[in-house]
């Protein structure tokens, strides 16, 4: 079938999707849940093909890991799909309500998008989660997920399928891309009849890709370099946990810190300890004249790796005069993803907030927290840094928009005398 | 100076404009009216020299009068200005807060777009009236006004200026584009470093111009085929009022009526009042066959008829089986306009109201409401059909994105023993 069919599909099945109820939805999404666990003998076998074809082309292994599905990962990907079942529904939901001058009832209610496009690398588990989230808040969802994947995802929508058809929304509404060229991904960005919204999800490359073919609405983040600054206002053990867990419990995700700013008065204090227990841990340290006047195991820093999300155990450090130095240090490299504050003065804590304008600023709190189902969202089906419709994590949410719904007796702009 | 120069410009003014605090910036507004009638002599005499070139190119007499300023428009363009700096401040409204299990206090918080493109025809009003809107929103702009109005959008950027320089920012803050080339359009659209949101206005020729060039998001609506559905439960005074004023009080603009529905069950006694009412008024009716049999001054209604914004005293006429019927017809010839039903039947509304998705729908209230002064936005800087960020009229808020604002007591995800 042609992508723009595919898409035409998807289209129509949507309203059908938008005109469940919220029970109706949360029935859909158990049942989808359940349908994954039943299949999962045809699911696991599709990803062992998935795996065998990738260890042959040379796969690296944290590749092959992302790919590779087990009995118990497959039960957390249900029970994913439960959790997003039990959200509360986005849709209908009355924003704002007002009765103006003229007595008209002026709401804000939500409704879906319409379809979403979700494009993303290997990673199985995106095609359930993707689907469930946007048909939780009433959309369609065209699916195009990796090559590498695309016999485990071919296994999971067919589960799905399974479970739309028992609820009578044709499959239509969650359509799998099977055709994985170039050419096919542009056709799919350029459906503006039928596409309300693509959402890529992956590297740089791909978002780039993405970004550069579109004419239907993009949603993206291209990288995350996450700063945190450490203020002269110094509470020790507060900064250190910060820096420790920002830079270390999960290096290659995006709201990992990237980039270390001290405040002058406190660099050789605070530096001498903070290298000492990044490099027990492994982290290589790229540092400023300054800094390495202090931590003499650092390597020196270049512009460029202020610039790079090293997603990895590296850290750029530098030392800053003040406040106003660390936030157009991030003015000028920062990504708009996350940046962190850890200070016990409440006016820099204020100012450090106000002045920059990314999606998540945080004061004394891990930059790891920047993720929709740690910040009350309930899941996360991406990060935006496009300063439009969603900025920092998106959940269910931010697939619906806000749109009127007037009430009156008759009002009119113009009265004039009726006819007889 | 380059498009690229100007639109970085403005990007580094806008910087200047987002730290300004809510009275600074009704200050800057204040300043800004009463600039533009301490300039009234230069505006109006650059405008009578857009009126000569106009008119010696042939400019029709309503696009003449479109153009045309004089002392009491010009007064009304800064009452406009300072009526939107009286507005609420949208910036820094927190919008929704929580505190988490473990004690993170989440915020949501109203940040600005950035930079906004402003791409219009030949009204000068625009020019002021899109600069205050940017500005009270905390955004630059850069504004790409039609050639015809040249001469009075560089006077009225000119006044503009003169105000931002009184108030400290940078004139940079408010640009107008004076390479009106389709080259330099193009190259604004794909300033995506720069620029964060694309509001085209004017005929449909130029927004599908810049939806295809853009590489920038863009924010549109192509055209407003809206529809009054007169229901079976009729109270024939409303629908009458509905009708007359949707259609005849001000034809040329957007949220004008441009197709009536009518229910089998009432038409025999509904239409022919309405036609005569309409008839009255200069309406030239084009109906279908049941219309027809009741109304013989209807001319035959075409399929594409029904998909035409007249944006004149031409009105489509349908009679349909029932409520279904009119929400079929609306979505295969709907624009996500506006739509309106005309019922005593409360069950009836809800069923219009829940099975349309269209950016603004009513009950028993004019099309012509369907404007964000109308709807308790004080100002609209355009009307989106496009379902992603603003749905329907757009006033300053939609120039505002929610943010996340965390505050902490040093959370980790991770806690982990601490170094010595």
């Amino acid at each position: 079938m042609s992508i723009r069919q595919l898409a035409q599909d998807c289209r129509q099945a949507a309203q059908q999707v938008a005109a469940l109820s919220s029970e109706g939805k949360v029935a859909l999404l158990l049942a989808m849940a359940d349908a994954l666990q039943a299949h999962s003998g045809q699911i696991l076998a599709a990803n062992a093909e998935d795996l065998r074809n990738a260890a042959a082309k040379g796969m690296t292994r944290s590749m092959l890991d992302r790919l590779r599905l087990d009995a118990a990962r497959l039960a957390d990907i249900a029970d994913a799909v439960r959790h997003i079942a039990a959200l509360p529904d986005p849709v209908g939901r009355v924003t704002r309500s007002e009765t103006l001058a003229n007595g008209l009832q002026v709401e804000r209610v939500r409704v879906p998008l319409g379809v979403i496009a979700m494009i993303y690398e290997a990673r199985p588990n995106v095609t359930a989660d993707a689907a469930a989230l946007c048909l939780k808040a009433g959309n369609g969802v065209l699916l195009r997920g990796g090559s590498e994947a695309l016999h485990s995802n071919t296994a999971v929508a067919a589960a799905l399928h399974e479970a739309l058809r028992a609820h009578g929304v044709p499959p239509a509404a969650v359509s799998l891309i099977r055709d994985l060229s170039r050419g096919a991904m542009i056709e799919l960005l350029q459906q503006t009849d039928a596409v309300d919204l693509a959402i890529p999800r992956g590297g740089e490359a791909l978002i780039r890709f993405v970004a550069e073919h579109a004419r239907v609405p993009v949603i993206k983040h291209y990288k995350g370099i996450c700063h945190l600054y450490v203020d002269k206002a110094l509470d020790l053990d507060i900064a250190l946990r910060l820096l420790i867990d920002g830079k270390t419990s999960r290096p290659a995700v995006c709201n990992a810190l990237e980039t270390l700013l001290v405040h002058r008065d406190v660099a050789s204090f605070f530096l001498p300890l903070a290298a000492a227990a990044l490099l027990e841990r492994g982290v290589e340290l790229r540092g400023d004249e300054r800094t390495r006047a202090l931590v003499p195991q650092a390597k020196p820093v270049t512009d460029e790796d202020y610039a790079t999300e090293y997603l990895d155990l590296v850290l750029s450090v530098r030392v800053v005069d003040d406040l106003d130095s660390a936030i157009a240090h991030i003015q000028k490299y920062g990504t708009d993803h996350t940046e962190v504050i850890a200070t016990g003065d409440a006016a820099a804590a204020r100012r450090f907030v106000e002045a920059l304008r990314s999606a998540v600023v945080m004061v004394n709190a891990s930059s790891r927290f920047s993720d929709g189902g740690e910040l009350g969202l309930g899941a996360e089906i991406g990060i935006s840094t496009t300063r439009l419709h969603a900025y920092g994590p998106m959940g269910a949410e931010s697939l619906t928009v806000e749109r009127f719904v007037v009430r009156g007796e008759g009002q009119v702009r113009h009265p004039l005398p009726m006819p007889a």
